[in-house]
């Protein structure tokens, strides 16, 4: 697979006092690349996740739900190869066995483990595998977040990850996150597997609170297919390792940098899996204003954001603002034909509920052969407002897809 | 543009008592084709329609649901190139300077005078063009539906038309169909443009309700883009001409009869419609089973019915059904993951939460070769039950969307 047009460099990320990464092959699929990941967190970790409001939800994700209500975590397992979703008591079975055998060889919780797994749909996880990969890995050497990040990738066209940090309570905490995601992107709640990987102390509730909170304008903002994922998983913990003085509310020291730093980092990592969109070869931002309120706002960013006809029109350059009005329509919010105004760019192209008469098309035309495309909508109804990520619909994503076998 | 591989012939259909065809240049682009359709109807012609529900209508469409308040029709134009959406007041000038030369010319109200467009948006109709293609019309020589089923289509691959009949009354009465649409297909209400003649003597109040119920199972129930119009319109006239005691509610001599009849024409219509959706090579039937509701099941089949990942996965000939399951599970509506069920043609791939053990793939592989591909889901819920139609997405879609220009 070529690497996306829209890649960017992985980022040159610091470790964490009480994280350690290992990978190793459990050869899921028939390839010779590592595949599992196996963390380790110092003991005291807390941990506050978001995941897929999917009906149909991996045994992972089921895993994951009732664990997070525990609020400590002390290991983390990424499969990659084989989502393990929708394979009955079998799937269930493989996620207790590799919580099982973490606990028993690294003498904490089977509840302190974490599990999470991504690829094909319908094939229960191979218990031998998970094993025996588990085994390798234990006795493997630490690695790097590039790998963590190579080895949880599926379709990915590159490795994703960002870091962050914050002053808290004194102490300069650190935050980094890795993502995994490139197609069956609509993450809702969260997208298909990201880890976030702080130092800082934070009382679970408060790190749930504030992961909740990043999630909304971040994950729950991107689409490449509008098509939302049974494994979809954001985890984020913290060790404490940092020495400050627990985060527990929004009064505590340095809350408010800890918020903003991770709501950035989410950010980043979402734009991220955007950037590696199935196909993709233009970034597309929506901002909506004007909206009768934020979420009717944001229900009309989605609409166009997977409308295809609006979506194979920026493949194409093409300055189709009649599409964007169609794609407002059928969202179903509140809008007003004659009061809707549209740019592309900084260009105003329609306003007022018609095309604006003479506008210069020349800074449209350079604007729609960037990488990076904005479309503006101004409903002029109210103050609701939001923006969204989202990509272009190519002859890549119909190969990809089409092509494409378990 | 390359017919539809999923076309059907054109059918030799009967002219209408009541109704007489004209076709003309108006030249709304720079093509050699007639674009412009003018209909007359018998005095006494009752009328009713379902509209697009886009809160961003074309004046067309606003004027159509005026007009279908009265209940009376005596002439139909239908405008091909230029769909007259998000134009303003000079759109809306456009659809009332074409009403008024009707009505002065014919005798009539312009309130009797029903217009649709259809084609690019966001250019007003030039009014001088759809006159002097107005005046070329009245003057024509009447044609045939062939002549109409082409005039009024755009990016269609083939002519669309459909007819039956039934005995009302004693007497048999005919209604016929034409009908355009191939992009910017999920109607909602209505599809594009859909025109239903009959010479049945049909009261409107109760042509509307035949109608409305006809829309639901039919032009409700296909999508090819998930994209709806802003100029869905479906129409049906009565001309009376057949003689029989007007229809005028459900206890009517025939009122079955020719409501099933109605049902039926709307419903081959609209597959009409998905043949020639845009870069389709396979038509897939989505049957839900089991759901908690109608509505629900609806729902469903439509989350199924739009996935690009399902349409991807059909148009590779791939029996992805984990592809279903993530569809089923980001609908949003009741579903158990465990007691699902997944059948490609008439072979069961998964059940009970998982895959189907060893069931056999030959029959499912070629099923899945063939032009007419059918996925049936059973929630294993309740009574709830929707059947609705879909195209799958090739590189076709892309190549023509992604380099249309207006």
């Amino acid at each position: 697979m070529q690497t996306s047009p829209l890649a960017t460099p992985f980022p040159d990320m610091p470790p964490i006092d009480g994280v350690e990464l290992r990978v190793s092959r459990a050869r899921y699929k028939t390839w010779d690349r590592c595949d599992l990941t196996f963390v380790t967190l110092a003991e005291g970790t807390t941990v506050a996740g978001v995941l897929t409001q999917s009906r149909c939800p991996s045994p992972e994700v089921e895993w994951c739900r009732a664990a997070l209500t525990l609020g400590t975590a002390r290991a983390l397992v990424v499969n990659a190869g084989n989502s393990n979703a929708f394979t009955g008591s079998r799937g269930r079975a493989a996620v207790e066995a590799i919580a099982a055998r973490v606990a028993a060889t690294h003498a904490c919780k089977p509840s302190d483990v974490f599990v999470a797994s991504t690829g094909v749909i319908g094939v229960p996880l191979p218990v031998d595998k998970a094993e025996a990969g588990l085994d390798a890995a234990f006795t493997a050497a630490p690695c790097g977040w590039l790998d963590m990040a190579e080895t949880i990738g599926t379709t990915d066209t590159f490795p994703k990850g960002a870091s962050t940090t914050a002053v808290v309570d004194g102490r300069t905490v650190t935050l980094v996150g890795v993502i995994k995601g490139s197609g069956m992107i609509a993450p809702d709640m969260a997208t298909m597997l990201g880890f976030v990987f702080t130092d800082a102390a934070v009382d679970p509730a408060f790190l749930q609170r504030a992961l909740t909170a990043a999630n909304a304008p971040s994950f729950s903002c991107i689409t490449v297919d509008g098509d939302t994922s049974t494994s979809d998983t954001v985890l984020a913990f913290a060790t404490g390792k940092a020495g400050n003085r627990p985060l527990t509310d929004d009064d505590s020291l340095g809350a408010d940098a800890f918020r903003a730093a991770l709501a950035d980092l989410c950010r980043q990592l979402a734009l991220l899996v955007v950037r590696d969109g199935e196909g993709a070869t233009k970034l597309i931002r929506i901002d909506v204003d004007g909206a009768e309120s934020d979420r009717s706002a944001h229900r009309i960013a989605m609409s166009i954001a997977n409308s295809p006809l609006v979506k194979t029109a920026i493949a194409g350059e093409d300055a189709n603002w009649g599409r964007v009005v169609m794609a407002v329509g059928k969202a179903g919010e509140p809008a007003e034909r004659d009061s809707l105004s549209i740019r592309f760019g900084a260009t105003q192209v329609a306003s007022g509920g018609l095309a604006v008469e003479g506008y210069d098309e020349a800074p449209v035309a350079s604007h729609l052969k960037g990488q990076e495309v904005e479309i503006g909508v101004d409903l002029n109804l109210g103050e609701g407002r939001a923006t969204v990520w989202s990509c272009d619909l190519t002859h890549g994503y119909i190969s990809i897809n089409a092509d494409y076998r378990s």
